[in-house]
C-alpha cells in the first residue's frame, strides 16, 4: 500500500492511482487550466513520484537478481535510461485501485517494463535507430550481436519476473502477458512490412499501432486488475478502456505533430519531413486522387523542408485529413468511455476516471 | 501412453523410453556390435520413431495454434527442417518412465523444441552461418530483421506452450525452463566473447558448452520427471545425469573430429581447418610452450589444408591432448553414472540406463 496520501476528503484513494497514470500523459498547461483541481493534481503528482521511486528501487535491488552477469552492461544501459515507467505505474495503481497489494504486483510490473525495454533494443536494430532517449542505442554502443542477445535475455527475464507471481493467479497473468507480448512482436513485424508496402489501409495502420503500443498499456491495466482480484468482467472493461485510450493517444501524437500548439515553441512537421507513415499520411493517401498521390510521392523527395511541410499540409487540408483524424479520435474516446461506464466500481471513482479521460481528450483537441 | 510396445519380457516398459533417447546418439554400427540385444534395439528404434511421429503431429496440428500468421513463413522454414527432436523425445520418455501421461507433456516438449529452434535462428545470425541443416539459414532466406523478430516470436511462443501445462506443476516447470533458457542465452554470449578472446580457460569452455548444449538436454529430462511426478531428489539426479552425459557427448564431438574412426569414410580435421576453439585446441593452448603457441597461431592462417591438419595433430600429440581429452570424458562419464546410481527407480530399470550410458561411453572411445 502507498504510505502517505495527501489528497483532500478521501479516506481510501485507490482510484487516484489510476488517475496518476493518465496525468503523466497530460501536459502541465492542460492540468493547470482545469479549475479547482490544482491541489488534487499536486497530490497526484506526489503519488506518481512515490510509486515511481518504489518501482525504481525494486528494479535496482530485486528485479535482476540471478540475471546473467555477462549481459548486465547493455541491460543496465537501456534500463538506466529511465523511461517514464508508465506501464509499471499503470499496473501498480490499478492493482491498488482494486484493493490489491503493491508488493504482489512488483514482479509483474517489472516484467512489463523489462519486456518493453527488450522491445526497444530489438526495434532500434530493426529501425536502424542510432539513439534512444538521448543516448546511444544498445546496438550502436555494444554491437549487433550483443544487442540481439541482450534483447533475448531481457525478453526471457520478463518471464522470469512474471513467474515469481503467486501460484493462484499465475496462469491468468501468463495468459494476458503472453497475448500482449505476442501482439507486440506481431505489430513490429507489420511495421517492418509497411516499410516496403506502397499502400497501407487504415485498418492495417490501426492494427499496427494497437499491437505496437496499446496492447501493452491495456495489458498493464489488466494485470493490475488480476492481482487486485477484479472480476473477469472488470478486467475486460479496464483492458478495453486502456486499449482505446491508448489508440486515441497514439493518433493524437500523429495529429499534434502536424496540428499541435506552436505557442510553446514546439516544431511542426517532423513526421512529414521523415516521410513517416502516420495516421494523417495514410488517411491522405487513402483519400487522394491520382494527381494528389503523385504530388505526395514527389514531396517525399522534396529537399526544401519548409516547402515540403507546407505543401503536404495543403494536401491534408484539401482532403480534410484534420477533420477525419479528429473524428477518429472522438470515436476511440467514446469507445473507451463506454468501457469505463461498465466498470463495477463506485460512481465516485468512476467520475475521477471520467474526468481523466476528458482531460486526455481535451488535450487531443 | 504409448500404444504398442513390442519389447520382450516387459509388461511395463517405461524405462525403455529413456533408452530410446540415448540410442539416437549412438550409431548403428555400435548398436549392432552389442551381442544379444539386436531384437531389443529394433523395438526401441520403433518406439523412438513412434514417439517422434506423435510429437511431430502435435507440432503441426496443435503447437502453433494462435501463433501470429505474419511470422508463419520463417517459423515453418526452421521448424520444418526437422531436427532429430532429441529434446522433446527425452522429455516425453522421461515423463513416461516416471509414470506420467504423454499428453500432459506435449506442451512442455514443444516449448523445449521451439525454444531450441529460436536459439538456432538467432545463433545463425550471430555466427554468420549461411546454412542450417542443409537449408538456408532464416536470416539468409528472410533477411536480418525478419530473423530477429521471428526468433523473438518463437522464444515467446515457447513460453506460451509451456504455460498450457497443468496449474499444479506450472511453477516448477517454469522454474526449470527459465533457468535453462537463461543459461542457454548466457552460453551464447560467452561464445560471442570467445571470438575476440585470445585465451580461453578449460573452465570457461566447460561453462560455455554446459550452457549452450547440456542444460537444455538436462532440463528436458527434468521437465519430463516433473510431469511424471518424480521426487525432487530424482529430478535432480536425472538432471545431473543428463548434464554430465551431455558434456561428455559434446567433448566427444570435438574428440571424434580429430580422432574419429575414418573407416566409414568420415573426414578428420574439419574443426582444425575452421580454427574452431574446441576442447582439444583449448587444452593444447593451455598446455603449450611459447614456441608451440606461436606455431598454433601460425597454423591458423596456413593455406595448405593437409599440412594444417597434420601439423596441428602433431602439436596435439606432443602435448598429450588426446589423453587429456579422453580423461576428461572418463571423469564426466563417471559423474553421470554416480547420479544414475542415486535414482530411486528399480534396479532393473537402472541397469538398462547403465547399459545405455556404457554404450555412449564406448562410442566415445
Amino acid at each position: 500500500m502507498l504510505n502517505t496520501f495527501i489528497f483532500p476528503n478521501q479516506s481510501k484513494n485507490n482510484h487516484i492511482c489510476l488517475l496518476k497514470l493518465f496525468l503523466v500523459l497530460t501536459p502541465n498547461e492542460v492540468m493547470e487550466d482545469l479549475p479547482g483541481t490544482k491541489q488534487q493534481l499536486e497530490s497526484v503528482k506526489h503519488l506518481i513520484a512515490d510509486l515511481r521511486d518504489r518501482f525504481e528501487e525494486y528494479l535496482i535491488k530485486q528485479a535482476f537478481k540471478g540475471y546473467p552477469a555477462i549481459l548486465e552492461g547493455p541491460t543496465q544501459h537501456i534500463m538506466g535510461l529511465k523511461g517514464k515507467r508508465i506501464r509499471p505505474i499503470l499496473l501498480l495503481s490499478t492493482c491498488e485501485m482494486f484493493g490489491g497489494e503493491i508488493e504482489d504486483a512488483m514482479g509483474p510490473a517489472s516484467a512489463i517494463e523489462i519486456f518493453h525495454n527488450f522491445s526497444l533494443v530489438h526495434d532500434d536494430i530493426i529501425d536502424n535507430a542510432d539513439t534512444r532517449r538521448g543516448a546511444e542505442a544498445v546496438h550502436k554502443k555494444y554491437g549487433l550481436h550483443n544487442a540481439i542477445l541482450v534483447g533475448d535475455g531481457m525478453l526471457l527475464h520478463s518471464f522470469i519476473q512474471l513467474s515469481k507471481s503467486r501460484t493462484d493467479n499465475l496462469k491468468d497473468l501468463l495468459r494476458v502477458f503472453n497475448k500482449a507480448a505476442s501482439e507486440v512482436i506481431e505489430g513490429e513485424q507489420y511495421d517492418v512490412n509497411f516499410e516496403t508496402q506502397d499502400k497501407v489501409s487504415e485498418e492495417e495502420y490501426m492494427l499496427m499501432i494497437k499491437n505496437k503500443t496499446s496492447v501493452l498499456l491495456a495489458a498493464s491495466l489488466q494485470l493490475g486488475a488480476i492481482i487486485g482480484n477484479a472480476s473477469v468482467e472488470d478486467q475486460q472493461h479496464i483492458y478495453d478502456f486502456g486499449l482505446n485510450l491508448g489508440l486515441a493517444f497514439q493518433i493524437k501524437d500523429d495529429y499534434l505533430d502536424s496540428y499541435g500548439d506552436t505557442s510553446f515553441g514546439k516544431r511542426i512537421g517532423g513526421d512529414i519531413l521523415q516521410n513517416k507513415k502516420t495516421f494523417l499520411l495514410i488517411t491522405a493517401m487513402n483519400n487522394a486522387s491520382r494527381s494528389d498521390l503523385e504530388e505526395i510521392k514527389r514531396l517525399s523527395s522534396e529537399k526544401d523542408e519548409a516547402k515540403k511541410i507546407s505543401d503536404m499540409l495543403a494536401i491534408f487540408d484539401r482532403l480534410n485529413v484534420k477533420g477525419k483524424t479528429f473524428s477518429k479520435m472522438e470515436q476511440l474516446y467514446s469507445t473507451s468511455m463506454k468501457s469505463l461506464n461498465k466498470l463495477s466500481i463506485e460512481e465516485e471513482k468512476k467520475s475521477v476516471l471520467k474526468t481523466l479521460a476528458e482531460m486526455i481528450y481535451n488535450r487531443s483537441r
